[in-house]
């Protein structure tokens, strides 16, 4: 029987973070973690739905959500089957809408729709096969594997052919590391320590926190004041001691030539990667200071728009870090797109998670990449912040610094009802009662 | 008297242009010409308002006036005269807001907002000053000019001191191009022959006609179909003589290799520049097509979504054109520093225009380049198409392709209230007249 998506409903969740300068950063100064989130209802008889979002930082998340609800006519009344028989072809419909494709195109508002809209698709398809996401990928073969993925843009540096080359080659060995991955998970790193707005005893205190519970590399917000940064670093340096690992964070607060002078200054610590030096789109800019900074590697991407820049930063050899977003890309398919680049181009990929559902998303994209696509789990580390996870019928699970793989059906992308109904913007019971407290 | 900015107003007007297949290309297939509109009023005894927009083509302008409605707590109940002295910091409020800026940053939805937001304000200086905006710039010293720009990210390629250095250099001839402009004004070419929709008999027959107009540059549409292409381009060139320019405009269509490919197809017919050959994010792909088609040269821009872009493609000798957007780039401020990087890298501007509005805005720039910045009107061609000029106020004049420099005080973008009343959507009588006769 023909299952039809009968609507697709979007909302505007906030949550007060900016208030604890938690998510501080010389960039992010007073983020409240926040989704435009969106939900696809079917007419099948079990109630099959499915919940998705991109991640937003507050102000302008109704933005967010009126791009999503520009793109309920392209969703509205198709046939379930055909949309997940084909998902490549859905997200074009999306991505490369005749009119809609000016606003972006595939970048910025209407891509992180796209994003929201695909990741609800995915979590109904995984859904409906009762499998964690990153399980019904990684048992795809090579050919349904690129088959997700839009080539276009991408055959100078990575063909169809290459893709499914490489995805074959690795085949023998899913087997096995899906029984690693299920015996014990991937290894995380964490931020909480690091944020601006901590002072150093903070600082001290949560990265042994962080040693406590089995973390051994740890990342540093930078970026506001070299002097100040030197100083974290080395107190970082010297409560983490020699064996962990140190990365530290600009937030797109440098110049080329800033970046340059003020790595040098905190190379010395041991740092293993500077994320975000520089704005976000300068792949020429990353590639410069990638050059001169090694052996410490750049890392970016939570603020890359879509593959043309992964393809780019790659080719280039302006990362050593590969940082997929989950909200940013449209959706698991350009997910794919970059992973398959990254393998190609030998880049280790670590995934950008923090913000609210972040580290719920990128830990099925992570284990899928561990399984079908990298193959290697050295070296890479998925982002973990302790924060918000509260709000998910499926919360991920962190345990010893490590993600333990997902186990529901889905993409752990659904939030509880009841979050989404406290944390509606403006109406919902939190954000009325800040109101009422200010007045 | 202090004059305080007291509203941004913002309207979604459309025009139903895709009855017509005016504007169809390879990628635009059914472009309905539209734009997010913005009226900022201040409570100055005379009424002084200033009108911007940002142009859009249908579907999804009203997530582009969300995105403007959502700078308003930015701007309204600011003190005019402290915007006017600090277009600048004005600029990186809008830009850079700390909660906005994940929608972006500096791209697509919510860079367009404060393109339509600063246009508005550029708009009401120049009305304020009794003059055309491109006279009102054309004016600033050395000095003033540089200090309209955000030099952010841009270092490695243009510092403050070397813009201040190239304009000091060409302030001596400011005068005499003055005259020369207000003269005979500043060539245009047309891309109303060449759209996709045409068949071959109105493509012969428009191409006689703008020869006729004085049109010695004509650009056509390709990218759907390679013989079809190469029989167009053959009409053109035979149409054209061996004197008037042809160029030709792909609008993202192709793989890098296909665009090698294509051209070596269309380059015998004397092209002289291939526009938007593929994804506008692409500048090492832009680098590597102009290697490839040399001595046809690469034109991109109208997609380029900020400064930093347009710096790559200019330190990677990606184009041999710049095409500035008057509303994809954050309005005047932001043109200004691409202005200057081209001037610093030698590279001919030639402004994208066509759609609704972006002739009266973009010869305010071309002007002020030519007198200021570039100081070059040969082979400076400002794109022209006879449409929707109706609807402004002040609306360009082109004649024997010509555009004639702005006289009127302000931008040229303010349009007439009836066209703003007619065209709303949906409830604008051409809109509401249409669905009745659907019905």
């Amino acid at each position: 029987m023909a299952i039809t998506i009968n609507a697709l409903e979007s909302s505007d969740v906030r949550f007060p973070t900016s208030e604890l300068l938690d998510g501080s950063d010389a960039v992010n100064v007073d983020p409240d973690y926040s989704a435009a989130y969106a939900i696809l209802r079917t007419d099948a008889p079990d109630g099959l739905e499915g919940h998705g979002f991109a991640f937003t930082t507050g102000r302008g998340t109704e933005v967010q959500v009126a791009a999503i609800e520009a793109m309920a006519p392209l969703v509205v009344g198709l046939d379930l089957d055909e949309v997940l028989a084909d998902t490549a072809a859905f997200s074009r419909r999306l991505t490369g809408d005749s009119q809609l494709r000016w606003l972006g195109p595939e970048k910025g508002v209407v891509h992180m729709a796209a994003a929201a809209v695909l990741n609800a698709v995915w979590d109904l398809y995984a859904k409906r096969e009762g499998l964690p996401l990153w399980q019904l990928l990684a048992r795809m073969s090579p050919e349904q594997i690129v088959a997700l993925v839009d080539f276009r843009y991408l055959t100078d540096a990575l063909t169809r052919e290459e893709a499914l080359a490489l995805l074959r080659e690795r085949e023998p060995g899913r087997a096995e590391r899906e029984r690693a991955l299920l015996a014990d998970g991937l290894a995380a790193y964490t931020t909480s320590p690091g944020w601006l707005g901590y002072d150093d005893d903070k600082l001290r205190a949560l990265i042994a926190e962080a040693l406590d519970e089995g973390f051994t590399h740890v990342k540093l917000k930078v970026g506001a004041d070299v002097e100040d940064d030197a100083r974290r670093c080395a107190i970082a340096r010297d409560a983490l001691g020699d064996a962990a690992q140190l990365s530290v964070d600009a937030n797109q607060a440098w110049d080329v030539d800033d970046a340059i002078a003020w790595m040098e200054r905190l190379a010395p610590f041991g740092i293993t990667w500077i994320e975000e030096p520089t704005s976000p789109d300068d792949v020429l800019g990353h590639a410069a200071i990638a050059r001169a900074v090694a052996p410490v590697k750049v890392a970016t991407g939570e603020h890359a728009q879509n593959r043309v820049i992964f393809k780019q930063l790659l080719q280039a050899q302006a990362i050593g870090v590969c940082q997929i977003d989950a909200c940013r890309l449209a959706g698991v398919n350009e997910v794919v797109a970059v992973l398959l680049l990254a393998a190609k181009f030998g880049v280790t990929v670590c995934p950008h998670a923090g913000g609210v559902g972040l580290c719920e998303l990128v830990q099925h994209l992570a284990a899928f990449d561990f399984v079908a696509v990298g193959g290697e789990r050295e070296d890479r580390v998925v982002e973990y912040v302790d924060h918000l996870h509260e709000h998910f019928v499926d919360p991920c699970v962190v345990e010893r610094a490590r993600y333990r793989a997902p186990s529901h059906p889905g993409y752990s992308s659904e939030m509880r009802p009841e979050s989404l109904q406290r944390h509606a913007f403006p109406g919902g019971a939190v954000w009325s009662e800040k109101e009422a407290g200010r007045t």
